[in-house]
């Protein structure tokens, strides 16, 4: 199981940020997308608009409390990763990340409570500049699966893209 | 030399994905952002003041005619590449990409004209699915520097992390 939680969804600042992430964790072979903050139901409807087209199923869920959700997640035996410009670079931690069979990965939105810091199992660079949770993510889930995720079939697909090196090649089905 | 080109800024509609896709490009080595659409003070300003503060610089330049730009990019010996969801996956083409000395790479806005596909050197995918051109981007980035780009320590920094694997550790300088 593989599941991205995002905190602090802000309906009209993060819209496109929240997308571009829930997109990013599909795409990049999360099975769960949870996010706290401001519940979206347009949020999730363009999800389920993309998993209806391009196939393949993300359950996307806001949850209130992020500290039940973390220990809980924890107290089942899985492992949680907190995504920050302040953590150890993810190459000294990539093999052991590897091993884990129940990952969260947690991305923050405006100020994230130093709590959790604590909380977590690890807390994750990206390289320790500023730049983007979508860039964080996509880089973490890429790398976790040896660039292997981003090439699966999803199924029940409508639109399959026939990969080219000159213009653009889409099947559509059904 | 490495270089970021973004089609279609819309000042409004784009601001936080253009604000990402810059620091993006920043922290994952690029040297220099040129973005199309419409010209925003707002977010060279903004990028100016991260340079500021975590220090280096990255040339943040609007230009008015894309293929112009792509024409002459190609004709001093550069080589473009253009990241799309239909070209093909950065794994069949990154030994050849790393090659490369002076890379433009070219992440898209809203409908891409087809006549960047034709224009462009290589159409690369980080897979085939909708998600994000921030993602893209720093997968790409994060890849062809085989992940060393964004463990570079950048010039007249005022703001310095110490990687941690609990809390926040920065140094303020000057």
């Amino acid at each position: 199981m593989l599941a991205v939680l995002r905190l602090s969804h802000r309906i009209f600042r993060d819209k496109r940020i929240s997308t571009h992430l829930v997109l990013t964790a599909r795409a990049f072979g999360a099975d769960e997308f949870y996010y706290t903050g401001e519940h979206d139901a347009h949020l999730e409807d363009s999800v389920e608009k993309i998993c209806t087209e391009w196939g393949g199923k993300i359950c996307t869920e806001h949850i209130k409390n992020p500290w039940n959700f973390i220990e809980k997640w924890k107290k089942s035996g899985g492992t949680v990763v907190h995504l920050t410009m302040y953590g150890i670079d993810l190459s000294d931690k990539l093999v052991e990340l590897k091993t884990k069979e129940n990952l969260l990965v947690v991305v923050g939105g405006v100020k994230v409570p130093g709590m959790i810091y604590d909380l977590t199992d690890y807390n994750i660079a990206i390289g320790n500049q500023p730049h983007s949770e979508v860039a964080a993510l996509a880089v973490f889930l890429d790398q976790i699966s040896d660039s292997l995720a981003r090439k699966k079939k999803f199924k029940n697909a409508k639109k399959v893209i026939t990969p080219s090196e000159v213009g653009k090649a889409m099947e559509k089905i059904g």
